[in-house]
């Protein structure tokens, strides 16, 4: 895993710093999923859902105004038009019609940020669309394109992956993520959440993993599952591990 | 049927013309709706869907790519989360539900109309939502606060409506419309839609009505319903009789 | 508040029992709601969302399959289609489309549980719809008609509504519920839930109410809301003080 | 291309007719789609949308009420959850999650068919999930599980396909279908439709081939593309050729 060499110089990109991130706003009208008043606190970047698999946009706007209140870079996780799939079911969409669909998630969400103080500082494709850039070149291309059309941000995606490389290859700045809470295989893939021991549950080991993933150099950036009812207490203990070993926490993209 | 006088002094706004609007941008995936290729080189103002109730994101970005060719001011035509209905259905929405709703809208579409080289210029509501805001005050200034949050922008109404005092008072600037192809009561109001004559169709009468109307200086814009077959017709016959009349015809809002 | 006297002479009704009732399967996708298998054993008719307001297929299969399988009768909770808002948010929706969107929601569950061995054997609309009956004629109508059309079922609403009468007078069964966690005024309307009080949440307070109701004979029906924390407790609460005060507990319908 | 020998002697089938199919129920609120009223009285089986990808309820009832006075049997015309798509695009649904979305619809068709005094007499997967059911054992699978569970329909699909086969492993009756405005190769396939020539439109020429692939014996049921401007004037073309031809049409399945 390395990242686009590019990426270093940057402009406003805070150098030496390692990122925490995870999914917020993922609440859908009656229905409440996670804790973002716990989580956010811990976060340095805050993965907003776009209203089309999660996010109504009252939870859009309250959860913006939180992460502007708290210093917390805001982030679109843009997804694929699938709320009863939570977008992690793989759509077959046209790149045409993706690239468009990117582009109104980022302006509504855009829009509700900057209402809220805020702007949106970068972007990550959720579920089903995480995984389908990285294997479907016109999927990979229409994200890459729309965020060009919209003028440019930051794409936090998978260290290492295909995906990243396209979004360098666009002139973007890639920002690799590991996964604080998941296991790896030998080849730096991730274990299948099919099998036993995919996901990380104890506090001390996820801390561990990220200290290690950190200290690696190949991501800028740990992701921390949102919607678990621990997340924010291991989010804490990510974040408090990584400061006492030395490593400094904060946002790759600021506003 | 007045004006707020304020409104004449706004600064930006283009003085003696007369604007001409229609919705547009109304498809919604395999469902087209309207000619908008053929209506678009008449109007002046384009009010173009935000998916809530029409408008699929890849006709949107299409549509605001064409009246930026065109020169044709890009309006948001804000409405009800009901494809099913239209935005024809009045849906009892909570006001920071509504101010919310308003705000994502208007984001999506300034982003895709900011990829495309413009902007979002002016603020309409559709359907229900635009009875209601002369109806249900709440409603109306849940739309009025989320254009004032968003940054400011004019907004089209029905000329002298409650709505468009509100609009005023909140410091934004009102644009009152007629209605070229509607017959009109006594009172300044709307035959409604199940009386007989309601809907003027002869493209004479209707080009006769809108000179009346833009010569009674009670109106700054001119709407011409967009999705009926005759719709283009319409249009250009209302614009040749305003030009042939000496009322030029121009955009009430550029960016 | 009176029952319609034509409805205690309807074939197939189990005279002389209570029935417990409350909301299940209004879970949709990822978002959990409620704890249907916890409150299912408790309760005697499970009113099932059926996906225009809550509800994806698959819970809606899961519970249904549960219901059969511990002998709860199975209704049709219809609402508006209004997922953003859970149904809670008045739609003015034309009779003839709210017909056929009873109708369409009714076959849709009546379908998924027929597949696990059971029917639909009655109908409740839910959130907004069910004050609506009771305020537009025309909705409450076009309710009615949709029951008809489909052959027939007891409908449940609020004991005294003239919703209920319009269920009788259409040669329908009308089954009056009451709320046993709801707080009533002297003319046997409940307290607004804007005002303190308005909601019961001391079990015993609970259990008393509903015993008091069941004993008047003015509710065939004790409704208990599903969707809080403390629902399964409250609902077995209710049952166990029905049972010790001699009020035998079963359903109004069965299939 | 054979059909499964099995199938030929299953109760209730009509031998020796040739049966006429076409997709309609295909308008969603505001948006119409293809001209129902006038092809309808050309089909003998009425492939009817069930609202999941297209046909808002009231469009449903309107054209079972058409299809039952005609005499046109009804079929499901099931597909996913995707309005923005039309169905067209393939989702990666788990099979759990498919099966009870096909359930749903399938409840929902049947009873606004009943309703209307009909019922649904068959099943045709739509767009994406048509050709999905040919390349994913797993959908394929849940489609089939879905019918059976609903008590068992007749299934209409591409004659000879691996699906097919699926359905009379399951000991439902498959129907095979031929394209009369589709191109073939020589391998049976379907000449994609990116390629020149892939779609007939000479009603001549659309004929012929439908006179050609009923008597070629490998099809029971002929398919013309309903949501065209010409569907109905091709409808009737193919119909008056194969009564001409001496080749009685008729529906495969009825109520």
């Amino acid at each position: 895993m390395t990242l686009h060499p590019g990426s270093a110089s940057t402009p406003g990109r805070t150098i030496g710093v390692i990122d925490l991130n995870a999914d917020v706003g993922e609440s859908f009208g009656r229905w409440q999923l996670g804790d973002d008043d716990a989580l956010l606190p811990h976060l340095t970047s805050a993965n907003v859902a776009c209203g089309f698999h999660a996010g109504d946009p009252l939870t859009l706007r309250r959860t913006c105004a939180l992460a502007v209140s708290l210093g917390v870079s805001i982030g679109a996780q843009i997804g694929y038009r699938d709320l009863a799939g939570f977008g992690r079911r793989f759509v077959d969409v046209p790149a045409d019609e993706l690239a468009a669909d990117v582009l109104y998630q980022l302006g509504a969400l855009d829009g509700i940020a900057r209402a809220a103080g805020g702007r949106v500082a970068y972007v990550k494709p959720h579920g089903a669309l995480y995984h389908a850039v990285s294997r479907h070149p016109d999927q990979a291309q229409a994200v890459v394109d729309a965020v060009v059309a919209y003028g440019g941000l930051p794409v936090l995606g998978l260290a290492g992956s295909v995906f990243l490389s396209a979004v360098a290859d666009a002139g973007l700045e890639p920002v690799g993520e590991g996964f604080a809470d998941r296991a790896y295989l030998p080849d730096g893939g991730l274990v299948p959440r099919s099998r036993a021991g995919a996901v990380l549950t104890d506090p001390v080991a996820v801390a561990g993993q990220a200290v290690e993933l950190a200290r690696s150099g190949a991501v800028r950036s740990l992701c921390v599952h949102g919607d678990s009812p621990g997340a924010p207490a291991l989010a804490s203990a990510v974040r408090m591990a990584l400061e006492e070993a030395g490593l400094p926490v904060g946002a790759f993209a600021t506003t």
